[in-house]
C-alpha cells in the first residue's frame, strides 16, 4: 500500500451515494506535505515526458495541480467553470458534468493562454465519470497542444473514466485506484497494480 | 518596486470597469515560480505570528494559499462558495459578493476542520471590497480561532476594503497595493510604502 492508500484508509470516510470524503487532506482542509508527496510523485511517473503547462480545474485540482507544478517547474493553468468579468472572450471551451454538485457545466480556458507550442500535463484530485478530465483533454485538443499525461490523485475504479480514458490510448496515472467501497461497512477497497 | 509591482506593471492590463487583468501569471495561468516569491515574502512579512492553518477562499486564492503553505509548513483550508455533496451539513457560513461574477455567495467551512485551538492567516490574490475577505473574517469568529493576520497579493487601494480591514485593527499585508489605474491610459500607480 502507498502512503496515499495508507491516508485514505486511516482518514477517508465513505458515504452513501458512492461519495469517498477526504475533506481532511486532499479538498477542503489541504495536507500540503501530501500534496508535495502527491506532487513528487507524479514528477516520477511522468519523468520521460515532457511537460511545459499543467492544466487542471477549479477548485480542488488547483492546490495539487499548484504545489505539483513546483515539481515540474511549470505554469499551471486552471480551466474555470463560469466566466467572469476578467475571462477573455475568446476560449477554449468543453462540456462536462460535476458529480460534487449534479450540475452541468462548461470548462473554459482563455485561448491566449494555450497553443501547439504546448505539451500539456493533466492533473486532477479525483476521476470518476471521467467527464471533467475529457472535458481537459478536449481543450488539450481544440488548443493543437500535445497531450503528455493524465494525473489522478485518487480514481474510482468503479467508475467509468479511468476505463474510458486508457481505451482511448492516453497515458492515465493514478496514485490511488479504488475498486471498492461500502458505505455500510466502511471498507475501502484497492486495485493492486 | 517590489518583484510583484514590475510583473504587474509589465503583464497585467487595465480593462474598463475597474478590472485589472492578471490572468497570465495569477488567476488563470498560474507562474509558480512567481507564487514561491509571493509565498517566501507572505512567510516574511507574518514572521513574528504564529499560524497553524490558512484560509483562503475558491478559487483562485487556493493556488497563492497552497504554494505560500509550504513556507509556513501548515494546511490550507479554502472556503467553499457552493455545498455539493461532499460537504459537512455543520458549516460556519458568512454571505459575501464576488466582483467578478457579480453575484452574491455564501463562504463556508466545515466546523470539524477549524476550531478555537487555530491560529489562522487569511490570504487571497485580490483584496477589492474587502466583502471576501471580512467573510472569511467571519468565519475564523464563528470558529473561535485567533486571526493571526490577513495576506493579500493585490490590493486595491482605490477600493474600500483594504480601508476597511486596516481600520478594525487586523493586521492586513498587501505585497501590492494599487492607487490608481486606468484604462483608456493603460496606467497603474502603486502605492509607495
Amino acid at each position: 500500500m502507498n502512503f496515499l492508500e495508507e491516508r485514505i484508509l486511516r482518514e477517508g470516510r465513505v458515504l452513501p451515494g458512492g461519495v469517498l470524503k477526504v475533506d481532511g487532506f486532499l479538498n477542503h482542509l489541504i495536507d500540503t506535505q501530501l500534496l508535495n508527496k502527491i506532487g513528487a510523485e507524479f514528477r516520477r511517473r511522468f519523468e520521460d515526458v515532457e511537460v511545459t503547462k499543467i492544466l487542471t480545474i477549479e477548485s480542488s485540482g488547483i492546490a495539487v495541480a499548484s504545489i505539483a507544478a513546483n515539481y515540474f517547474n511549470v505554469p499551471v493553468l486552471f480551466a474555470k467553470k463560469s466566466n467572469g468579468v476578467n475571462m477573455d472572450s475568446e476560449t477554449y471551451s468543453a462540456p462536462a458534468y460535476s458529480f460534487t454538485h449534479h450540475a452541468e457545466f462548461h470548462a473554459s480556458v482563455a485561448k491566449r493562454l494555450l497553443g501547439p507550442e504546448d505539451k500539456v500535463l493533466i492533473l486532477d484530485d479525483f476521476l470518476a465519470t471521467g467527464s471533467a478530465a475529457m472535458a481537459l483533454v478536449d481543450i488539450v485538443q481544440q488548443s493543437g497542444a500535445v497531450l503528455s499525461g493524465i494525473g489522478i490523485v485518487i480514481e474510482k475504479g468503479m467508475q467509468p473514466g479511468g476505463e474510458l480514458i486508457r481505451q482511448k490510448g492516453y497515458r492515465l496515472e493514478s496514485i490511488a485506484i479504488i475498486d471498492k467501497m461500502d458505505a455500510e461497512s466502511g471498507t475501502i477497497e484497492f486495485r493492486k497494480l
